[in-house]
């Protein structure tokens, strides 16, 4: 069995703080600032230049990728660290896109987080010649998998409702259909098990600052198929994606495998904290993760559906439907946020009227879901969100 | 008068270097280590996700764009920070065909990085219908500019040479010939002065991390004329340049302004350091920057020349034909530059036969340059470059 009070002990929350917003951005593992501290101070500081080869620099996008590969069900070697989840979004579909030359539909759902549905947008502009994007409500997705559709694009997990896909059934659909899929990965890497190989995925992309903790805007990653490995185009054909990139040749001549979907130089602050965050998920067994998350998940529903009916809960019941965080609907889903935030319980607001909360077994227990439950309910039943100090509207993230 | 002196104490260097390497890694200032420190522990570590708002995280590319404006002579609030510079070519690029929308050629040399004529080769192959870039002899590029040219995209001084092209009339010669230009900065921000706005420059991009000094994977930084500012297209369309990122509409409306060029979540860890690298700046006369500079670029020139005739000269000799660095060839350029960085004198080989050193009076004198050409001359006179030590490649960064 893992021991969630090990990893509990490995991060640094601060005083008061119930965190249920890890799956916007995970909290500071311990060994993350002397990590990077040792990344400035010692690498970059006394190595200079020299810290791509000596410090091994260079090599991070890849080795980091194997480490996460290991957590999403990927073959070692065929996952690489770099650039935003947005970008890594456009270069799987153009390379999909590529795949399939003779059709132009990329088919995705409501649910999709916007930003990959706008750089969708922004791709089809720019190949022209037909390519569209074709976006459905999420339950219309399996039963419009036809002839036309090039690529499947869905994010596994929505990031509002914690609804999730069956990844194993809309791969096999697209496939049979003769489509390609990209699994956006963003709310799943670090939530559950993933098993992108053994669902056939062709294509997977998702962001580390979230439940893989990597701190704020970490590096994002990138997986193609083996059986794509060589093919798949680099459509933003940097220099690191080059088969010799220190050769310094006038024409690109893509890299062997997944290095091709390097592009410019790596972020090494960003993955010296994601590399520390990786580690806590040493003894890490993802099955059980995923059993405790369910359990929190459960008491956290019972707990405020039982004393605050107003709450509706926008998440799935079934556990196998669902990711790993709860979210209920409220008209005044904004003030109530501010009111939980005012009392040290931290999740999400997210337009126009979801309470999002996030839970995750590596920092968080039975006890943290109960103090959550309490101070909801407080709120809820004592009107404490009419408050005019959180109804106003600051910047959202 | 800029004190020198003042600024070399900003940075920490390791004892026994002379680092002529700052044009492909600026060393570590001093208040970096302690800033980025900040970020991880006190943001991340005790705001968590509030940090987006209450450490100013999600303004810091556009508060540190306007700084890096402020040192290339670009108006303010047309600079912003994000990605890679091989991201920020491909958006500069993407836009300004778009602009110039009866024109297929993007006019280039073979000076410049290649990856920025990688990242435009797949461009083309993006768009289809006729696009085609077109890469000459730097000498040849003036003669060149014509009514099929859409773009014409160089970068300022020439990475191997350090040749510098003539912004002002390469610029005018393009805009009468009814072609837009981008200018790569990446050797000419906080190498010398920059006017970008007085020589009507449409698009820029450059890094950080080289004369900027913002750490190894720094992020890069885009600028758009404010007279396109809000008609380029951000063809890299992330939810960041949506003018309302956190409304999460399912469709793309680009930003007003230089707000559209961003894509996704900003390196906050990265973004810190070039915060505190930005501070060496303050009483920086740019002007003075540059003479001094080049007083520590003749110096050396006289002495390899005087002392070391096998060493052949590729940087122009005339002040307003060079960047920052100083270039000779020789064929064992690799194994005499082991030799220097064995002896403490840290420049940079570039395939296939280049010795190129940058020179930057933030962090050095005549007594470094002194001390770089005494090490040349010695392992050219004795040639200690044929210890089979320094013959050997291992990987070059």
């Amino acid at each position: 069995m893992t021991d969630f009070t090990a990893t509990k002990a490995m991060f640094d929350l601060p005083q008061g703080i119930t965190y249920l917003d890890g799956n916007s951005l995970g909290p500071l593992p311990r060994t993350a600032a002397a990590r990077v501290a040792r990344s400035v101070t010692d690498e970059w500081g006394q190595m200079l230049i020299g810290g791509w080869n000596r410090a091994g620099w260079m090599d991070l996008p890849r080795s980091l990728g194997d480490r996460i590969a290991a957590l999403i069900g990927a073959e070692a070697g065929h996952v690489v660290l770099g650039d935003t989840l947005s970008i890594k979004v456009y270069q799987a579909l153009a390379s999909a896109l590529e795949l399939n030359p003779d059709r132009r539909v990329i088919l995705s759902d409501t649910g999709n987080f916007p930003s990959d549905l706008y750089m969708a947008e922004g791709l089809c502009r720019t190949l022209g010649d037909g390519y569209r994007l074709k976006t459905l409500a999420p339950e219309d997705v399996a039963g419009a998998i036809d002839d036309s559709v090039a690529v499947l694009m869905l994010t596994e997990v929505d990031y509002r409702t914690g609804r999730r896909h069956d990844m194993r059934a809309l791969t096999r659909a697209a496939h049979e259909a003769g489509a390609l899929v990209i699994w956006d990965l963003a709310h799943s890497a670090g939530a559950f098990p993933v098993d992108l190989a053994g669902c056939g995925v062709d294509f997977a992309v998702g962001c580390t600052y979230k439940y893989l903790n990597s701190g704020p805007g970490g590096p994002a990653f990138i997986y193609v198929s083996p059986r794509h490995a060589d093919a798949a185009r680099p459509a933003l054909s940097g220099w690191l994606g080059h088969e010799a990139p220190f050769a310094f040749d006038l024409e690109y001549r893509p890299s062997a495998g997944i290095d091709r979907m390097r592009v410019g130089t790596p972020p090494i602050l960003q993955l010296a904290a994601l590399e520390a965050a990786l580690d806590v998920w040493r003894d890490v067994d993802l099955n059980d993760l995923r059993s405790a998350s369910q359990a929190l998940m459960d008491q956290y529903i019972a707990g405020v559906e039982d004393a605050c009916p107003d709450l509706i809960l926008a998440t799935p019941r079934d556990h196998g439907m669902r990711g790993s965080q709860v979210s209920f609907r409220h008209p005044q889903a904004y003030a109530i946020m501010q009111a939980m935030i005012a009392r040290g319980v931290v999740g999400d607001f997210r337009a126009p009227d979801v309470i999002r909360c996030g839970f995750t077994p590596l920092f968080l227990g039975a006890g943290d879901v109960a103090r959550a439950v309490a101070v909801i309910c407080d709120i809820m039943q004592n009107r404490l969100w009419e408050n005019p100090a959180y109804q106003t509207r600051a910047k959202v993230t």
